[in-house]
């Protein structure tokens, strides 16, 4: 018989009735009913029931065993009495009489139990991390992502993609985050740095020559602590493909994420109808570049109501150029209790406050339009607004006015907040949409034209666009927005040497600051580039929209804690001296 | 019409005859035969023939692409004569006459040319690594790798293993080689670690309960440079196991392996027999713990004959302890000038040279026993070697003294010197062996015992053993050895803190170095944790066999030169003052 095991502690059925077996595993739980012990063995696999009587030849041996000690079992399988059965374990049908008991590795007391599912203090389950991990939640947790990034390697090759490592001791990668750095010891005074991302690297495979290439990445950026976001190292499916528009990687993308989530949410509808959504409607319908589609809520522009209208707040601001009202229509919320509350939500978010109307039953029977901008507009202007947003009795729509940039995400979370109190956002679904047409540059504060998100990406129209207002440039860039979060990102790249330098000409950068900070992938460019895009797709987010968990730890086999601190492994810790020395550094004391 | 292509390059055939088609790719050869141009199109896939010639629409812009222009070719497959068929192209049937030309990337001139495979030298096909890539040798190495790779994880899983990946910033791992520090900014005089190996990281995956786990792991060790190994990060197929012993390990690793090699070596014979060969064997028979089995020669210990014969230079030193004399037998090797030419390889590898005997066929038609140390030991002694050995006519045997440690080395070059010599070596084919049953420990040059080999591997015998001379304890570490390499390093660890304590007292740390260097996982083992062991295999070493590869360069994207420096990147580089400051470090400058 093998040293250990016979079976797993998930194997074992009635069919074994009467076998000779060996088992091993943690003592999960241990039940003393005066004289017969029981015991649940747990492996990796599953749970069985050991039995132990005075007759049992390792009766004193089990009853000092106590709850995570490892040992093994030799023993017999019994079935059990038919009231005894446990359907719900896959080994409920029968239990193992132990015959005999070796202890393979005892426990001290333990500083967190297993068996439970407690919740303990996030610091001790961290510096525990091998005891948290054995409990139920965490370890089906660390299995879903094992499975996920499996299932997301297959379905790539599948699209006929190919991984390849990237360097992880590299130069520099200009992600817009900080670095990690990497002291050179064979260089000193010279800095490695982790890569932020393989962009510049997937990029250079493609001018290579590879067609297709995908690696599930590791990324670092040395970022200030977040709770949805690791502070070191995360993972993301990155991926790039050669002679592509914006609609194959699309095409590329969608089957393999649609996949994931249909193999690994089974109960949930995974809509497969994924729109295409402008960055601007995005922003204008949901109030967010993210928008949690499950909510139906499409917020509509109602300006033309107000302007010149009575209600003096709207009227007036909207003589100012740029502005707007919007309204965010709430389907059965026609109630002022209702009303109220959501007022409440948006002065909360700092606003003073939302106006709304609502459509209410008269004493007469019909219809009657109730709130007071409804009185300040007067009933013309009212109905029009009913008739736009298509609401009827019953229903309400709130108003929120000025610089949309300036009421946009309040208004994106005031949807949201509608749509989760009045029941209107499906449950049990996820619905996706590519958000595509980002603008390519935006002001920043000073009224400096800058890159509004990734500069790496092709301008739409190429050259001749970049002759003309740079904020009216829509770069090839796309993001894929699920159920309120962003799962990918990514863009149809700028291939050509003379557009990628006109482009960062326009964000105010020389062709020398070009040349210095991605000089590798612009010299490539030179060489013969292809037109190419790509994206890349966040792991850990996948990983916790399925899990359903909301801090990104729950799905990481061993995560720092909010101060970047691995307190097993006891990580940042003081180097040797020998180590500064080889290095050539000083460590400069706190002033 | 897809933007870019209807076809891959490796696509079109006789079907195709008369269809409009479009592709994309990069000019890989043009020819111009006064007034037609053949332009060989080159993409990831293969390559077609594209023709013009001066009815063609694009015919002047055709002109005008040079080498390694990526081109878009819109034109009308035709078949070829038959004469001009080209069975060695899947493309090889037709050719496409060119209709448009459009240039997608247009190329300087190259600094090093793709085609043709001519020999570069390595510091410009670093600079240019993405047209070395482009060559179609390097192309087949990436996705030779990229396949191997594919293959082990669907292999791994198939044994029932999970992949998981561990931190990558992490603390400093007992590896015995150099960490790369990377300077925590949050926690400023502290250095987090690139790990060694995830060593502990998988020990504590068994603590925590998973049964099988792997990685296609990366590794980071700050070495010297060497041709054959990367300077900076390398990556290991990495594993481990719950509940097993050394046998399980084997077990679960062959098919993997012996798969690879049969799927990946085509034409190869991958023996099935994976020998059990003990560490101290190894170096008898092969004078190396990575013994090269393609080799039949195996040497034997012969010292009795020489003990008290008339050769004193041998006689003499088996006086002293701890000698031996080890024959290497030559089948085929027997004329002087073979044993002459072995002899002046033995002086050139620093010893005073090899003592031979060779068997000829004397004047009078008998076998004769020739060279010196024949006449010096007698016919009888002489006689008795050949016996033992089982030489005849036309074969040499060669002879080494002294304390086995200082010549082994030498005699298994020798070995196989005279293996590949002599023709004994057998070509196309990878003999595999596990090599087991290590020393724990080992004698310094001080005479201080040390570890051997891992630290972490289970003591054969437990506790027990441990209480005895330091120097019989064997442990449970093995390597699997493969043509002379060493392809996978593994062990049963010591899950038991008191072994541990103990095994590490007797090399000189106590337990307070103990806690302090290894603290997570000694605390981890006072939990519960299993009986486990698994093994590390190298990827590159994997794929550099399969690929016949000498340099390690070869088979990884984008590696490093020997300085550890990336070319193309401008890694490692100078840092800025802004970074120094907010790690508050100082780069002290050069004496």
């Amino acid at each position: 018989m093998h040293a250990y095991r016979s079976h797993t502690c998930a194997e074992l059925n009635a069919g074994h009735v009467g076998q000779d077996v060996r088992l091993s595993g943690w003592v999960h739980r241990v039940r003393d009913h005066g004289g017969v012990l029981f015991i649940d063995l747990r492996d990796h696999y599953g749970i069985t029931q050991v039995i132990a009587d005075s007759d049992s030849p390792g009766f004193a041996a089990l009853e000092s065993v106590r709850a995570e000690w490892v040992v093994r079992i030799d023993g017999v399988v019994k079935g059990r009495d038919a009231s005894l059965v446990n359907p719900k374990l896959p080994t409920g049908e029968i239990e193992v009489y132990a015959k005999g008991v070796t202890v393979l590795g005892a426990s001290d007391e333990l500083p967190m139990p297993v068996f439970g599912e407690v919740d303990y203090p996030e610091e001790t389950r961290l510096t525990y991390r091998f005891l948290d991990l054995r409990r139920e939640k965490l370890h089906r947790n660390m299995m879903l992502r094992s499975n996920v990034v499996r299932s997301i390697r297959n379905r790539m090759w599948a699209q006929g993609f190919n991984e390849f490592q990237t360097p992880i001791i590299t130069a520099s990668s200009p992600e817009g985050a900080r670095d990690f750095l990497v002291p050179s010891r064979l260089h000193p005074g010279k800095f490695y740095a982790l890569p932020q991302a393989p962009q510049q690297f997937k990029q250079l495979i493609m001018v290579a020559g590879f067609d297709r290439y995908f690696q599930i990445a590791p990324c670092f950026r040395d970022e200030d602590p977040r709770a949805d976001r690791s502070p070191t190292d995360f993972y993301q499916l990155d991926l790039e493909m050669s002679f592509v528009e914006q609609a194959d990687v699309f095409a590329a993308v969608q089957p393999v994420i649609q996949g994931i989530f249909e193999e690994f949410a089974p109960g949930k509808t995974v809509y497969p109808d994924w729109p295409l959504i402008a960055y601007r409607d995005a922003l204008l319908w949901y109030g967010s570049d993210k928008p949690d589609l499950r909510n139906p809520i499409r917020m509509q522009i109602v300006s033309e109501h107000f302007a010149g209208s009575g209600f003096a707040i709207f009227a007036k601001l909207l003589e100012t150029e740029g502005t707007q009202v919007r309204a965010i229509p709430a389907p059965g919320g026609g109630s002022r209790k209702f009303c109220d509350r959501m007022n409440a939500f948006a002065q909360k978010e700092g606003l003073p406050g939302m106006g709304y109307i609502f459509w209410r039953k008269a004493e007469d029977g019909s219809m009657e339009a109730a709130g007071p901008l409804a009185k300040n507009i007067g009933p013309e202007r009212t109905e029009a607004i009913r008739q736009q947003l298509d609401l009827g009795e019953g229903d309400a729509a709130f108003f929120l006015g000025g610089k949309p940039e300036q009421f946009e995400a309040v208004a994106g979370r005031a949807r949201n907040e509608i749509g989760r109190e009045l029941g209107l956002t499906e449950e049990n679904c996820f619905k996706f949409a590519w958000i595509v047409d980002f603008p390519m540059y935006e002001k920043d504060a000073d009224g400096k034209i800058d890159f509004s998100h990734n500069p790496f990406s092709m301008p739409q129209g190429g050259l001749e666009a970049l002759q003309g207002d740079p904020l009216q440039v829509y770069a090839y860039q796309y993001d894929l927005a699920c159920n309120g979060y962003e799962l990918i990102s990514g863009g149809i790249r700028n291939h050509k040497p003379e557009i990628m330098f006109k482009a960062f000409e326009l964000a105010g950068y020389p062709a020398s600051e070009v040349e210095k900070r991605f000089g590798g992938m612009v010299k490539a460019f030179r060489y013969g580039a292809p037109p190419h895009g790509g994206c890349a797709a966040g792991i850990d987010r996948i990983v916790m929209l399925l899990a359903e968990e909301a801090n990104i730890r729950e799905v990481i086999m061993f995560p720092m804690n909010q101060r970047a601190e691995d307190l097993l492994m006891g990580a940042p810790s003081e180097p040797l001296n020998e180590q500064l020395r080889e290095l050539r550094l000083r460590v400069v004391p706190k002033d």
